[in-house]
């Protein structure tokens, strides 16, 4: 991308005026138009059909249907599951269910992994992984007497296929990394590193939560055996919306989970001796889902799936080399530094700048309605969500804190 | 109770008229005035006050504040925990939060019970346990190899401390029931098995899925270890709402929880490097809880807070007392047997009432609008919520239930 010389806010105007996503925006409950939210990546907005839907779900499915509401709400995990699997990863119906916390859908994954590669003795993972992921990983390690063996990739690239061949041989249970990473935006190369992985004997899952929603995914073609990700973030499901897991066809009942519960029993309503898996995703299931919360994924993802994931990523690519552009004319001489990678194909959906005192610039940025992120030491976390971040946004926020860094 | 002769209706009017938790129904929409509806022990009511709540979550809360609205719900979950240990199970503040489902607090604290006894290879429950409980701890039993030594109760009157003295020994890691039993609403003698349990060195863990909210609970004062209950049933949290567990004080930091997730990190947003958990309850949380359906069960507590649990345990002595009445008079000539405890000390606020064609009477009595439960194979479930369920209901449910089983 280039700018005009002067960088003026007409050039993010025009980008705007042809964006073929502008119109979403709409769709979106902006209550304070003059809020420069760069924060999408953290919780979405609310869309206007969830609002409606939830009306909807407490007065009359709650309110009004009582107990009778289960029979629309019994399977609903498991609808928004095949439409994020059809839409927004790549995965084969029946292969995706909503459920959960990304924390404990991990938890589940990967002890069902480890589990069934026994006598193998080692994890890998990134030490610049999500807390969760990493502080579950070091639980279950301890548990299972395995080891983790950290890569220390480049905190701004993130972990390359290289990165874990050189850590892989035939003590590797399992290879678990982010998608694209929480802080600098890298997207890592899920199907080389699958590849890696397979031919080790190891088993993989990823961690999707900064990517689902923001770029595109292939589970299956890329040969993923199992994922996790999060609904609140591109997928505006709502704060702590249930998280999905995804575990292909073929391991569905080969792995076993650690946590056996009702809604993954076969005859759940028998209430019978024995627990006796239900076939497919299904029986990964494990207590009652929370309706309201889980009504509301089903919204955000139904206008992520009517947008087009391949428009998203576009957006997405445009948006992020704009702010790398201002980032380059305006930051950049005042000292900051890029936190993301500089090629659109390896960077998600946010852009990371970074100097010393980016704790007191978030904090001033929220002050002048600009809302960031920030992420310790000095990163300032740019989140710009494709279906409600328009380049007007992206320049009045890299504007705001040109003012205040200057 | 004694019915007069003819048990007619102004019996029940009466026992309507001097109730004094009679106005809490008005604090509940009552969507449909002719509906009898016993089944609050499956799916509470939904309070005014919570659809009320939820438009302020949905507009304000997420649409408007947007990720600053993290500010008021990242202690939630502690918050409404400090509520139902004061007002609800009788814990102290710190032991009780929400998170998760039923089934994953029960797993995390079934499985941290059994690794604090390394060496014991046995865990005690009831075949008559609620379903859930039944299938973690088979899963459980099986990866860590241990037994599961199965009680088999008298199925109305539910485990004596006798039963559970039976198979006790210093073998013994783990001794884990319902207090209130999900089929015949049995109460079990929570301080005299936690002493039995607690002499021969097993920790105790209760689910209180169907006490909590209908009868009192003193965990603090009978000397239980651990807790979860669900929030749905006399909590009136919503469909799904999110569970709670309950850590004795002075085990919370001896214990370990398999799930080692962000939310139970010391310093969450530092996004450091190694587990370390925060210290007492908040050190067992995992992932970002559902922030939607956490906001309903704030509101189901606050109600049955401001009734007060002695009054509502007084209501659902008396409506049980009404429905056993009614069942004797009407329903055991009819060939019905009571499924329930007779003796009102030993029971929840549900009465199950039996015979072969339990199926399709419940089948009959939905037609008819009356709601009641179906546990096969033959037990019909009159669930009596106190803050919504009037005499006159059970009344109508069973005079509806004798002309159909005539």
């Amino acid at each position: 991308m280039t700018l005009s010389p002067s960088h003026d806010r007409t050039e993010a105007e025009r980008l705007d005026a042809t964006d073929p996503l502008a119109g979403f925006r709409d769709r979106f409950v902006i209550a304070d138009p003059a809020l420069v939210y760069l924060d999408g990546n953290s919780l979405g907005r609310l869309p206007r059909a969830t609002a409606e839907r939830l009306e909807r779900v407490v007065a009359e499915e709650w309110g009004d249907q009582l107990i009778r509401g289960w029979e629309q709400w019994i399977d609903l995990g498991l609808r928004v599951g095949d439409a994020i699997a059809a839409a927004i990863v790549g995965a084969r119906p029946g292969e995706v269910a909503v459920a959960d916390s990304t924390t404990v859908n991990f938890y589940r994954l990967a002890a069902a992994a480890v589990d069934a590669r026994p006598g193998r003795t080692a994890i890998v993972t990134d030490r610049a992984n999500f807390p969760t992921d990493r502080y579950v990983l070091e639980g279950l390690a301890a548990a299972r007497g395995l080891a983790i063996r950290w890569l220390d990739p480049d905190p701004v690239e993130g972990p390359e296929p290289l990165d874990v061949a050189a850590v892989l041989d035939g003590d590797v249970a399992l290879v678990t990394l982010s998608h694209v990473n929480y802080r600098s935006a890298a997207i890592a190369d899920m199907a080389a590193i699958n590849s890696l992985a397979r031919d080790a004997g190891a088993l993989t899952l990823w961690d999707l939560s900064h990517s689902a929603g923001a770029v595109a995914i292939d589970l299956e073609g890329s040969g993923t055996d199992l994922a996790v990700g999060c609904t609140y973030k591109y997928l505006n499901g709502g704060p702590g919306a249930p998280a999905y897991l995804y575990i292909r066809g073929e391991l569905q009942d080969r792995l076993r989970t650690p946590i056996q519960g009702w809604f993954g029993q076969r005859d759940q309503f028998a209430m019978g001796q024995g627990f006796e898996p239900a076939p497919g995703i299904r029986g990964w299931l494990a207590g009652t889902p929370p309706v309201l919360s889980l009504s509301a994924v089903d919204e955000g993802v139904r206008l992520v799936a009517e947008a087009g994931i391949d428009v998203i990523r576009a957006k997405a690519v445009a948006l992020t080399e704009h702010a790398v552009a201002l980032h380059d004319a305006w930051l950049a001489p005042l000292g900051f530094e890029l936190g993301s990678p500089r090629d659109p194909a390896r960077r998600g959906a946010h852009v990371s700048v970074r100097r010393a005192d980016a704790d007191r610039l978030c904090a001033a940025l929220i002050d002048r309605g600009v809302i960031p992120d920030y992420r310790a030491p000095d990163v300032i976390r740019l989140g710009l969500s494709p279906l409600t971040t328009r380049f007007v946004d992206v320049w009045d926020g890299l504007a705001t804190l040109r003012e205040l860094a200057a």
